[in-house]
């Protein structure tokens, strides 16, 4: 049995997220039908390192899948493309060590969050941005941002109705870059709880327009419930950029 | 009677074009039924500075409209983009000298091509730049695409079943820009008839790939004969981006 790391890039637009779901289309889904005339017949289980949400995007999203493929990697890649719809592209195809595992053996993870100000939202971005016009104080946002940075038990930032055990984990860092048009929200991490990013910048947003200040961000990590976080930003401004292992 | 000139911007994957047709939804329908409200019931008729393909986008169209609409320019601008779809949106409502036409009185424009040579589309650019791997050199095109600055009859420019009486134009620049995955064409001109940037763009990809020598240019333009030119290259690649007047 042979075991592939492949890289993928998606426009999540069209589908339910990378999990399969019986309501609708998965990434995970169009994957592992990809593969099964490669494997002549019953698709093998493809695993993905971040499990994003529907509507949400990557550019460097890992998977891996144990099947037996007697191709070149260079021949996987380009019948898994022929394949797959355009909106979902395998970038690299490796060999990887036997038990390799795209989200077990995950040490850390890096998200994009693009949130438009401006107050016309230009049609390129309407899938791959959040619109967010009300004016915004950058300072307050880096602020609090520094407070989030570190390990903590991120209980409040979790998605309501989640019943994980754990709920500390580490973020590197959080970084925010001014553009022309608003503000894209950069984070890494040792792992990321469900929807903890989307919760994470739209609890800066509301600290950004003045709803609260940087100094709640140490209640609400204290409170370890959700209903202390912010709203969540919507799925569509994310984007997974990379995974390390 | 009040003169408008809009700017606006588009992404038109969902389109059909510019123009009205009665085989599927144009921009030029949606912008007039969404003047619609505003006038009190029949659409005023939304003339465009270029009217692009189906597929193809635009960044800085403009547009003309005589109505009789008692709004400030910024309400107008509001109420359009509360009723247009998420992929059309008015960037600036002016009030214009009366009499002013969009098309009639446009002095030139500025349109962007496309063109990425990566192996793997990028699932972001599928809808707004064209998939052409074959490698490309770039100074080949370059010196082909200087042949085509100036004034000249570009009758083997344009589209096939066109019957436009006048098919000289005169370009001003036709620049390309080398990019990490790809290339940028960038041509303004006082005209331009119907696919002429795509069929350019089509036989500087020929160029590019070595099928043609940059010397054929001069051909093209003696022939006068839409089959002497190169293929176009599709609309998705291409986008309007600023209209001179």
């Amino acid at each position: 049995m042979r075991t592939f790391k492949l890289t993928l890039a998606y426009d999540g637009t069209n589908y339910v997220g990378w999990q399969r779901q019986l309501n609708g289309l998965s990434i995970q889904q169009v994957m592992e039908e990809a593969f099964a005339p490669l494997v002549g017949g019953t698709p093998p289980t493809v695993a993905g390192a971040g499990r994003t949400d529907a509507g949400a995007h990557a550019i460097g999203q890992i998977a891996s899948v144990n099947a037996d493929i007697d191709l070149s990697t260079i021949a996987v890649q380009r019948a898994l493309n022929v394949r797959l719809p355009e909106d979902v592209r395998v970038l690299v195809v490796d060999d990887a060590s036997p038990g390799f595992h795209a989200r077990f053996h995950a040490r850390g993870k890096t998200y994009r969050y693009r949130m438009v100000t401006t107050p016309v939202m230009s049609p390129f971005d309407r899938h791959y941005a959040w619109h967010s016009p009300e004016p915004k104080r950058i300072e307050p946002m880096r602020e609090a941002a520094a407070m989030l940075v570190g390990r903590h038990d991120f209980a409040s930032f979790q998605a309501r109705g989640s019943f994980v055990r754990e709920t500390v984990r580490t973020i590197h860092s959080l970084d925010l870059h001014e553009r022309e048009d608003g503000v894209v929200f950069e984070c890494s991490g040792d792992g990321f709880l469900r929807h903890m990013v989307r919760s994470m910048v739209g609890t800066l947003a509301e600290i950004g327009t003045g709803l609260r200040s940087p100094a709640a961000i140490r209640d609400m990590l204290d409170a370890r419930d959700r209903r202390a976080g912010g709203a969540n930003a919507p799925a569509h401004g994310l984007t997974l950029v990379s995974v390390v292992y």
